[in-house]
C-alpha cells in the first residue's frame, strides 16, 4: 500500500527491503472520504500526510468568514502544518480531502523513532523541505511581482494536473483573486 | 570564528570536538562590506550563508524596476536561494549585506561531503528548514489575511531586533506597502 511512498523516497535515498518493511510499521495508511478533514483550526496537528491517491487542500478562514485556499497536494506530495506539528500549538489551518483519498500518515510521535531506525530519511525530508521552501519563496515573489493573469498562466503551465482536478473557485482563492476574475481569464476577456 | 554556528547547531544535535574541527574545514568565513553582494540576479547561487555577525537581505527587481525586499537575516539565520542552489539555475534574487557582516559559508559543492562526514547535520538542516517553511507559510497566510497595519504590528512585535536595524523603506517593501504608509503607521495616523 505504501509502494508509492517507497518509490518517492528512493528518488532521494536508498532503502533496502528490510527498511521498507520497517517503514511499513511506522507509516499508517488512512482512507479519507471526499470533504473529510485531516486537521481543523484550533487542533494541534499530529501528523505529516503523504498523498498516495487523491487530492487535499489546506485553507484558513479569513476575518470576513470566507475560506482562503493555502495549499494543494496531489499524489507524491506531503501536506501538514509544520508550525503546529513541531511547536505543538493549535493550528490556524484546515486540511481537507477534495477527492476520496488514500494517505500515508507519519505521526509526529513516531517520527523520531523512524528517523533513528532509518537515518537516511533525514536526508529525504531535508531534500523535500528544500523544494517546498523554494516553492513557498517563489510563491511570495509571484504574489508581489505578477498580475493575477500572470499568476494563473504560470500556475496552469507549471501544474496542469492541478487545474483539471481542482474546483475553479478554490484555484481562484489560492491565486488570490475572485472566481469571477478567473472566469474572465478563461473566457479570454483578460490578457 | 565559527563558534556561533557551532552553538546554533548544538541547539539541535550534538557535535564533539573532533566534529567541530571537521566543520571548521568545510565552513569558510567571509567578511562582507556594507552593501556588498553575496548573489546577484542571473548568477547561480553557490552557497548557503550563516550570519555570524551583521545583517543581510534578499530582494528582487520588479517589472517596474523597483527593489522588492524578500527576506532579512541577522545573527543565527541562514540565507540563500534554494531554488538556484539545488537546481543550479540562475537566481531571480540578489543577496546583499545591509551592515558590515561576517558569514559562515557552506558551499554547495562541499555540502554532500560535509553531510557524509557529520551525518547529524542532516537533522540540523531538516529542523531549520521546517522552521523556515513554517515561517514562509505563515507569511503567505498573513499577506492574504492581515491589513498592512496588522502586518507591521505583528512583525515589529515578533522581530523587534529587525525593526531597529533595518532601513524603514526596506521594511515597508518587505511588508508589501509604501514607505509613506509605514510613516503614517509610526506617526499613529493609521490604526
Amino acid at each position: 500500500m505504501i509502494s508509492a511512498l517507497v518509490d518517492h523516497i528512493r528518488r532521494y535515498v536508498s532503502l533496502d527491503e528490510q527498511e521498507v518493511a520497517l517503514l511499513a510499521e511506522y507509516i499508517e495508511v488512512l482512507e479519507v472520504k471526499k470533504k473529510g478533514f485531516l486537521l481543523k483550526e484550533g487542533e494541534v496537528c499530529k501528523a505529516n500526510y503523504f498523498v498516495i491517491k487523491g487530492c487535499c487542500r489546506s485553507y484558513f478562514i479569513t476575518e470576513k468568514d470566507t475560506e482562503h485556499v493555502h495549499l494543494f497536494a496531489i499524489e507524491n506530495w506531503w501536506i501538514t502544518d509544520y508550525s503546529s506539528l513541531e511547536r505543538k500549538v493549535p493550528s490556524m489551518f484546515y486540511i481537507q480531502a477534495l477527492e476520496p483519498s488514500i494517505l500515508g500518515v507519519l505521526k509526529r510521535d513516531k517520527q523520531d523513532a523512524l528517523f533513528a531506525a532509518i537515518p537516511q530519511l533525514e536526508h529525504y525530508f531535508r531534500s523535500i523541505l528544500e523544494i517546498a521552501l523554494a516553492a513557498a519563496h517563489m510563491r511570495i515573489k509571484y504574489i508581489y511581482s505578477q498580475s493575477g493573469y500572470e499568476r494563473y498562466h504560470h500556475f496552469s503551465t507549471s501544474f496542469p494536473e492541478f487545474v483539471q482536478r481542482i474546483p475553479q473557485y478554490m484555484l481562484a482563492s489560492y491565486l488570490g483573486f475572485t472566481p469571477e476574475f478567473l472566469s474572465k481569464i478563461r473566457a479570454g476577456k483578460i490578457s
